[in-house]
């Protein structure tokens, strides 16, 4: 029995939902935190409530309302796009230092845990472009991570765990099919509707549809 | 008329009062930031209110409950001690990853606002230990601040402001006083009652107080 532990991020999506089967996979006792922070559609939290059920793992959803400061279609008024394979802007999508307020609720906990490691499922192949998903940004928080809490004084170190950062979205469903993922109970879609169904058209459809063709395999998602 | 925008953290305490007097007095458009995060008494939020009405500042208060982490007198069923000057250990006050919390939210609407800086009152001189008080922490922030946002992408600069970091509390009273601050308003103590009433024991107290006495001014804050 290891002692290691982990906090994972899980936003129910297909990305967070194969970390936590690596964590697990590497040995890890996993602590599973999703946010509440007013995204467009619930479909995601309860995706990842029926995901850590399954696995069998502690879970903590935290409200933080992030339609307070607004400034992305995910969390305003502001209409989702159809992908655009053209464009090389960061997108409407992108909701203002998202991965910075995670990571840093997700240290917290990881310090009353005395955890070693936060595990997170950005990806810097297949992904909308987002500044907080890249490897300088990770690398820099985890700087930050280790002067910001007690236990990082007194020495112990945490890692920021990225296992998918250089796998395109087909190596990540393969890699999840290895471990047994059920991809059927994870929501990607940024406008599902309240029972689940996937717009088809948002960039993150799009990338997920496009993963489960270029691994071979059936896509389980279920489209409006 | 100067474009300068800022995010000024707002705890309602001394500190983060004279930090927004600062901020304004450099000529800062300034917009206050607040949380809710499970504090032991509200009287503290109530100061932030008064305080950001008073001074005539947009002020936002964030509901973020961090009793769901726990791990901190203030926030979970662990008593406040009371000062001891002879302990060099981190106190029990310490709230896991807290300073880093309000710094990503306070990111979050920076970018929205396009604003140039984040104020905060964080100071390493009469503190209590925290980590995430200290000036290699804060220099983390800013490196990872702009790498995580897509305003940083472009190219644009935010800096995180500490104007007080190597202030005594009693050059932090001058500073307020000459600036005009109302100390009778703002709230310090860790366990005040409901009406505002300091326990004249805790850390931040015993702090307040020989800063007043050191100061040469005399002490408005109203004991239970």
């Amino acid at each position: 029995m290891s002692n290691k532990k982990a906090v994972i991020l899980l936003s129910g999506g297909l990305d967070s939902v194969t970390v936590l089967a690596i964590a697990k996979a590497q040995g890890f006792e996993c602590h599973a935190m999703s946010f509440d922070y007013g995204q467009r559609h619930s479909s995601e939290l309860q995706a990842s409530i029926n995901i850590a059920k399954a696995s069998g793992v502690e879970h903590k959803i935290i409200p933080l309302n992030l339609r307070l400061i607004g400034g992305s279609a995910l969390t305003d008024n502001i209409d989702v796009p159809d992908f655009d394979a053209n464009s090389d802007e960061i997108p409407v999508t992108y909701v203002p230092a998202r991965n910075t307020v995670f990571l840093s609720v997700a240290l917290g906990w990881a310090e009353v845990l005395d955890a070693d490691a936060i595990f997170i499922g950005v990806n810097a192949v297949d992904y909308s472009g987002y500044p907080d998903c890249r490897p300088e940004f990770i690398q820099a928080f985890e700087v930050l991570a280790n002067l910001a809490t007690k236990t990082g004084v007194e020495g112990k170190k945490l890692s920021i765990e990225t296992p998918l950062i250089d796998l395109t979205k087909a190596q990540i469903i393969q890699k999840g099919l290895e471990l047994g993922v059920d991809y059927s109970q994870t929501i990607s879609c940024y406008q599902a509707d309240d029972h689940g169904k996937a717009c088809g058209v948002c960039d993150s459809c799009v990338l997920r549809k496009q993963g489960f063709e270029h691994a071979g395999v059936s896509d389980p998602t279920i489209y409006a």
